[in-house]
């Protein structure tokens, strides 16, 4: 069976032992390590395909718990799959939707079989398992889908972190068997285990067995502290093998990104910089700018000098603020635009660092300069 | 004195009488008759300027109300006009505040000095004049700018329709007299008289001989019916002279446009068609759509096969129906395109009708078998 999703290792810098390379799908490449901007419904709120391009994002995602309930995986599969639907010619990612039925939506119950939980929607009472989570998948259509995983509070005793990875594990199998698209999707699977070494090693171990394309780490960035992140991160890690992709789930942070990639992490993705958008807060060179702030009324320079998105080059904080103020959705597709930029381009300075060997200095540097705060936004 | 605003008339329809012409404006020129989209907080709601560019959309409106409120025509100045405030590289023309203070505002008192009014934004109590109009737009600084009249209602008795013309008439005097770059923006007076024939006849006649670059028709699309609508826009545009261009203010519905172009009006603006995309309600070739409709879900045709906007050459009714279904703004932006297009390509098709000397026919044809109702939408 020919793999729709391959990964080539193009360099490995040998002080930090961090890594490019190009994941080829059937939609095109992608260099990593990469950041990928998330567009829940099919959309990345406000933006077109031509200005995702032109952003030089590499894969996008998709909500495979959204577009389940609206419009339906049918519709998706009818149109052609989630590129023809969105008009996105790009790689795509659907996640499985575990994290939304488990972060938004009231669970009623999980068994072996799987997930009974209530529609954020209309209060219907839905089921998700794995073979269902793989089904819609199969019919939305990414290059790369996700198994269907539980996602565990943080902090979890060590018992139940234990039970619900297993299950997560059996769970990772049945989706590999129900999978119908093999030589069309790469099906990765995703290491879970709380904040528990053994069980992210087992995990990882067993996975690894099972043989997937790629793998991703779930059930971090659920409220612990920056070192158990990396700590969480860097067990999981530890047992992936080399040459396959690693994909860390749900990061955006400017420290995160740079600590991910310091660990071998290839692919991040996160809402982060179109919520912030939303909130009217830009990540810039100089720091975080919060456009609201009465300071911008009259700030007739970009955003962002040293920025080379459509917003900097064309517009004025004085005209975002106006247009923040104003509630217009123009303003929010710029800064959307921008601040979706501005961790593509973080990405971009971080695999020319690789590429010159000098990662360790770059990201030290930059971490010891930064200019967000610890939560690194 | 040289004029900043000149109008060429570059054919005329010697069965119609319609005429084509070119508006040659500091910032470009712009073919008429033309229908003109409105930015009313310096943005066309969603769109970009280069989406307004490919759209061919001729003269951009701005509100001076809202611009007044925010940001403020300081900030706007200081940016150095509006234009390169909102990137905007095309035509564009400022209304006097007038309309949006007699329709919007709590109007407290309407003086000879001008109209004490609360803020709809924050209920102070505020306060515009012909002159203040005027001294606004100079430093909003459109190509374009417009006389400070009352907008009365409809109906109104005789004596008031009178008195209130009559003080328009003096206001516009007072607002010429206020015009402090004659040179760099052309002011256009406004016919005002109700629905009495005399009293536009004689505001016409009054306007003309204060000399004006171009006249607009005011006090119509305010609750009367269409037969009353073009009568009184037949009586404004009675004694305005021939080669001065002449705007139709307000007015986007496709029957009242080739009805105006009949009675040679050459400009008309309206919020019809991005107010109709953001409740779903499409203007196309085949009709009036209403994408919430569930009829659409699967219906992965273009919008309109006829037309040829960013809308319609890349996505289905399906994508668009799912985008307002969940409320995303990617939709709204989608659907304002083709609405706006859908309009300045009706003016195209006018345009090329007149050129032809077949515009009557072109209209009677297209009023005959109108898909819309008769709203004209």
């Amino acid at each position: 069976m020919s793999q729709p999703v391959t990964f080539e290792i193009t360099h490995v810098d040998p002080h930090s032992g961090a890594r490019t390379g190009i994941l080829h799908t059937p939609h095109g490449d992608a260099e990593t390590p990469m950041f990928m901007p998330v567009g829940t419904q099919a959309t990345v709120k406000f933006l077109s395909p031509e200005e995702l391009y032109e952003i030089h994002t590499g894969v996008v995602l998709a909500n495979t718990y959204h577009l389940w309930l609206r419009p339906g995986e049918d519709v998706i599969a009818e149109a052609g799959g989630v590129q023809k639907f969105m008009n996105y010619r790009g790689p795509m990612l659907t996640d499985s939707g575990g994290f939304q039925v488990f972060s938004l939506a009231d669970v009623r119950q999980i068994k072996e079989e799987g997930v009974t939980f209530r529609n954020t929607l209309n209060g219907d009472l839905l089921f998700l398992s794995p073979e269902k989570s793989i089904q819609i998948q199969n019919k939305i259509g990414a290059d790369i889908i996700m198994s269907f995983d539980e996602c565990i509070p943080y902090p979890a005793d060590y018992d139940y972190a234990r039970q619900s990875m297993e299950r997560t594990l059996r769970w990772a199998q049945r989706g590999k068997d129900a999978h119908q698209r093999p030589d069309e999707q790469a099906l990765f699977g995703i290491v879970q285990g709380g904040d528990y070494q053994e069980l992210r090693d087992t995990c990882a171990e067993k996975l690894v067995e099972m043989d997937f394309p790629g793998y991703a780490i779930g059930g971090t960035s659920v409220g612990e502290d920056k070192e158990t992140f990396l700590r969480m991160v860097g067990w999981s890690v530890e047992k992936l093998p080399w040459d396959k992709p690693r994909y860390l789930m749900g990061v955006g942070a400017v420290n995160d990104l740079l600590n991910a990639v310091a660990l071998n992490i290839d692919m991040c993705d996160c809402v982060l910089p179109t919520r912030l958008a939303r909130h009217g807060t830009l990540l810039t060179s100089q720091g975080r700018i919060n456009i609201r702030k009465a300071i911008y009324a009259h700030d007739f320079t970009p955003l962002d000098p040293e920025c080379d998105c459509y917003c900097c080059r064309n517009y004025t904080k004085a005209y975002l603020h106006h247009l923040f103020r104003c509630n217009e959705g123009f303003g929010l597709r710029l800064m959307s635009i921008h601040n979706i930029r501005f961790l593509v381009h973080l990405m971009e300075q971080t695999r020319k660092a690789i590429r010159e060997d000098r990662f360790s200095e770059f990201r030290q540097e930059y971490l010891a300069n930064m200019k967000f705060d610890e939560r690194g936004f």
